[in-house]
């Protein structure tokens, strides 16, 4: 059991995990913070947390575990601001998707009797804010925790715990791998797409509205996966800036020998290069990490509770 | 009412379509021709068609409609093989995702008394083969007609009927028109996902499967989209060769451009970029085709079967 859960920043993640510990009925008080009243007013309207307020420090006072669900960009300042008032043996974590340069922001600021346990979940949709969260967002879902190596077992103990009410798997990486991990998997995925809607964006008004009415199967995705928040993505790509270099490299290499191929009539080139990406997709099927469950748009859940 | 229609090439689309137009109960004998026995058997085990067959003078003689739904590059030779079989008045359609060129390839081998009129489902999943196929596949999805200044109006009307069997909707255009749209909407994302799974494919293998594990939002979507058929995609891009590059080369110049702002840390440019973005998502949404029907995974349809 945990007595009193605090979460600041209260978006998709930060409301899904709200709303996760609140189903698994083993956490007392959960409190939510976020610096916008009109979520405050959201959360208690829609009873997402037991109490919702601006003033961090009402926030995190007597509260067991802090977690910051804020962009990565506004960690620091958030963690000046709690850091006088975190109790004695109180676990701070966070929800950020850059470990190395977060970890590096928060810690330093923390008092001896506090711990810092970096986390990361690895779940999302394309909405945003407190309605779009859900519960089952992080089921069967991985986090990973990147301790530092001095970090108190207790801790570590504390926050696997916590996730594991959600029904995600836990893994402990170092930051720095994480961070090359994810650059593979989620920030240059998500870099290409905000590219490639961008390109859209800048064509010709009628061509555009063309490209829209006939959005097929690929793009239409790729508008999906840049929908994402931009504050929160801005963020990351400010600070995973030397993972996303140089996988950013390694794809453009590869893509220069695609186009080369293309310009060349390199047919058995191409087809070398399709045929092979499908064992991937394969080994995700396998590993059970291809489908989700249904993202919750808030839009239709206003509508909805309205 | 149809007498008599023959798809030639069997795959998803061509499967799909068949059964669409069974649903309807408005043609009376759909044959299916394709150059693998296996599939032809397949055809029949499912009752997908009223007639298989891998001989292609005995599919098109006596058909009213004739779709060549094979892959881009085998369009010609296929074409030379049933253009003297063809009756008098037949009208002859494909389903390639590249329009110009197989105008180029198709029409000079027709007879005279035949008419050619080409066609683009803009629909479509990442599994392929007979048994992919459903027939909801086309219902409110964009059909482009690309036919010459020079087709006959009752080709175009007999066409324009057939797919509207689907429910798909009817556009027409000029075969350039369309490879410049479909370049933007279709091939670029498809060579874009390509490209970055087979980066990912060429990572070292520890990290690899590590990618596999923690596949999060972005890669996983990209992965489905890099599954889609190899020689299916080498066509398209060895025939839309010029606008592929053309619009591969705005879009190197913006992804170009936001490495940059990463390198130099210019988080306004980044939010900016990534900001844009989300209003052709909106528009997608409202133009309603932002949602697909579920697809149909072979493997799985085959075990339901057996």
């Amino acid at each position: 059991m945990f007595e009193k859960v605090t979460i600041i920043g209260f978006g998709l993640i930060g409301s899904s995990f709200a709303q996760a510990l609140k189903l698994s009925g083993k956490v007392t008080h959960i409190t939510a913070a976020d610096a916008s009243q009109e979520v405050c007013d959201v959360v208690i309207e829609n009873g997402l947390a037991d109490e919702a307020t601006t003033d961090l420090k009402q926030a995190v006072t007597d509260a067991d575990i802090v977690v910051l669900s804020v962009p990565v960009g506004a960690m620091e300042a958030v963690t000046k601001s709690i850091a006088p008032f975190l109790k004695d043996g109180a676990v701070l974590t966070d929800t950020g998707s850059v470990k190395d340069a977060v970890t590096k922001k928060v810690a330093p600021h923390l008092p001896d009797h506090a711990a810092f346990i970096p986390a990361h979940p690895i779940a999302g949709t394309e909405f945003s804010g407190p309605l779009a969260g859900f519960p089952e967002l992080f089921q069967n879902r991985w986090v990973i925790l990147t301790p530092l190596p001095e970090a108190p077992l207790r801790a570590v103990e504390k926050i696997t715990e916590i996730w594991e009410l959600t029904g995600a798997n836990i893994e402990i990486m170092s930051p720095e791998h994480h961070d090359l991990i994810l650059g593979i998997t989620s920030h240059l995925p998500h870099l290409i797409a905000y590219t490639i809607v961008g390109t859209a964006t800048n064509l010709e008004e009628d061509i555009q509205s063309e490209v829209i009415k006939y959005s097929a199967s690929g793009f239409r995705d790729f508008t999906r996966i840049a929908a994402s928040d931009p504050t929160m993505w801005r963020d990351v790509f400010l600070n995973n800036k030397f993972a996303v270099l140089e996988i950013l490299q390694r794809f453009s290499e590869d893509l220069t020998a695609l186009q080369r191929a293309i310009r060349y009539g390199d047919g058995e080139y191409l087809y070398q290069t399709f045929e092979q990406t499908r064992g991937i997709r394969r080994a995700i099927i396998e590993a059970g990490q291809a489908d989700y469950p249904v993202a919750r748009d808030p839009k239709k859940a206003s509508q909805a509770t309205s």
